[in-house]
């Protein structure tokens, strides 16, 4: 019997239900999802959920460590990008009651939060990105359009095109701590790339962001490209990635220029499980002390996922209330 | 037997089955779905689907009249802003083959559709909007922040708040034919009104938008509030609205701003029909003959929407490609 424990459980659904589904496949076990709001529909699809205070509350580790020991969680799956750092650093407290928690070790976290860090390490090890400046440093001569972004931000807020020099200073002034980059227009991929708790790759998927909502892809299809899954196994070790992780990038003329690593689920997620790498799956097995042979290229090629909205409905006197302990 | 065709059918998957579910408890029926794309999840959900021509080409007319005319199509649900305008002009077309199409006239297409337009006529008739300026007569001593968007804009794009002078001159010439708008902090609604063919108002749902993502609300509730019941049905009737209509407002101290009238079904109308408004129902009795009351107020107060995405998987070699005839 192994219990997964889903934190940030917000609106991932087809999360909750695919480690439902990998437990059911392997011998039980219930998925127990937490969040701090009770507007998250993931909690009232969970086999059992509850309210937790938010990751940056001095209560989260306690609250967390008693629920993982009382509940036998024997996974914990961190979902939400502010957790990871906190979740990586108290890794050996949650080893010490059983408990295995599928993040990296902080540096690679660090490295993959920060975008500026990032490009320093990609170009330190030979993996390409796109061309990247600094306010500072910034060539008189520099063609439009840019990209501009925070170094520090997620599903594309404050990200924006600029394409004169006068929009480029406004955006300066309005992106917190913001990278400028050539813009890009070529395929964007992400890719599921899954490894062992050793760091052995085993699966990777690429999928093409088609039409994407929210910083979501909504559009995507899956492509069996040798230099797409080659850089991203090659990245992956080098980064010592673990478990699922979410890669984004570009590929321009045949050459993959990487933006950012989530280490993490993220939201198209699914496809790639649809398509013949069942992430959770994967984890459920590794739990019970199965090895896994790497697989990689074994999905289905053009592999499609058309994504739409489906909603619950409850009073707001339904809403859970429901802490722990 | 009465078939309702849904045009661009696009994401509304909730939309398609609240007709199934009409339909099936009202005699039966067809509901039939249309796109230019067939990267529509809603066309593998209907009963039966067809790629059509985009409603900008000339053949888009007889295909549509054809189609009805074989399919015996009672009801046409148009959903996509583009297509409006074409519909309002040629509803007589589809009346004269027992087809009624669920859209407005031409003038109340109009008004909805150019921002400027509505505000005028808002003005005109007494009912409050966000205080709007032109580029050309804006004070000199105006008072930032701001909120800028096209004329005819959806979804938010291009809709955009400045916060000084500078981020203004600059966002007039990126924003195609922009309008200026004081920028309110006050709660957002959408209000779902339903009107029968003879503008009668039926049902009034207004629902707090509590979270949106991409345009969309993601997580809403429904809202007891007689100031916004009673402004959206004065709208309403002086709008001569007719069928389903999605009405957007802020309530600013109680005093109900509208933001925009979109004449058709919106993303979160599922919200509405659980709260106790059907109006897929209420269309398709209209359509069988019934005469229907006013049962405006009656639905279930405080009710919420929490919503997720759902996925559906296919290969690209089974997109459809069922073109009609």
């Amino acid at each position: 019997m192994t219990n997964v424990l889903i934190t940030s459980a917000s609106r991932k659904v087809s999360l909750v239900r695919a480690f439902q589904q990998a437990l059911s496949e392997e011998g039980g076990g219930k998925v127990i999802a937490v969040d701090a709001s009770p507007l998250s529909p993931a909690l009232y699809l969970a086999d059992e959920h509850y309210l937790v205070p938010p990751s940056h509350e001095p209560e989260f580790l306690p609250v967390m460590l008693r629920l993982c020991k009382q509940l036998n969680i024997k996974l914990l799956i961190p979902t939400r990008d502010e957790e990871l750092p906190f979740f990586a650093e108290h890794k050996q407290r949650f080893a010490e009651i059983g408990c295995l928690v599928m993040v990296p070790d902080p540096l690679t976290v660090r490295i993959c939060q920060n975008k500026r860090l990032f490009i320093e390490f990609c170009h330190k090890r030979g993996f390409a990105t796109p061309k990247t400046y600094d306010a500072k440093s910034l060539p008189v001569d520099i063609e439009f359009p840019l990209f501009i972004k925070p170094q520090r931000g997620k599903g594309g807020r404050y990200a924006l095109r600029v394409d004169s020099k006068e929009e480029l200073e406004l955006a300066l002034k309005r992106v917190p701590d913001p990278i400028i980059q050539e813009f890009i227009e070529a395929p964007e991929y992400t890719m599921d790339l899954f490894a062992d708790f050793s760091g052995k790759v085993i699966s990777v998927v690429p999928r093409e962001r088609i039409r994407v909502v929210g910083g979501e892809s909504f559009i995507g299809k899956t492509s069996q490209n040798p230099a797409l899954i080659q850089e991203a196994v090659r990245l992956a070790t080098e980064l010592k990635l673990i478990g699922h992780n979410t890669i984004q990038c570009f590929l321009d003329n045949n050459k993959v220029k990487f933006i950012e690593v989530n280490p993490r689920f993220g939201g198209g997620a699914s496809l790639g499980f649809a398509a013949g790498a069942p992430t959770p799956l994967f984890l459920v097995k590794l739990l019970k002390g199965e090895k896994l042979e790497p697989r990689i290229g074994e999905f289905e090629d053009n592999y499609i996922m058309l994504r739409y909205t489906e909603d619950l409905f409850l009073n707001a006197g339904e809403l859970t209330s429901r802490r722990f302990p």
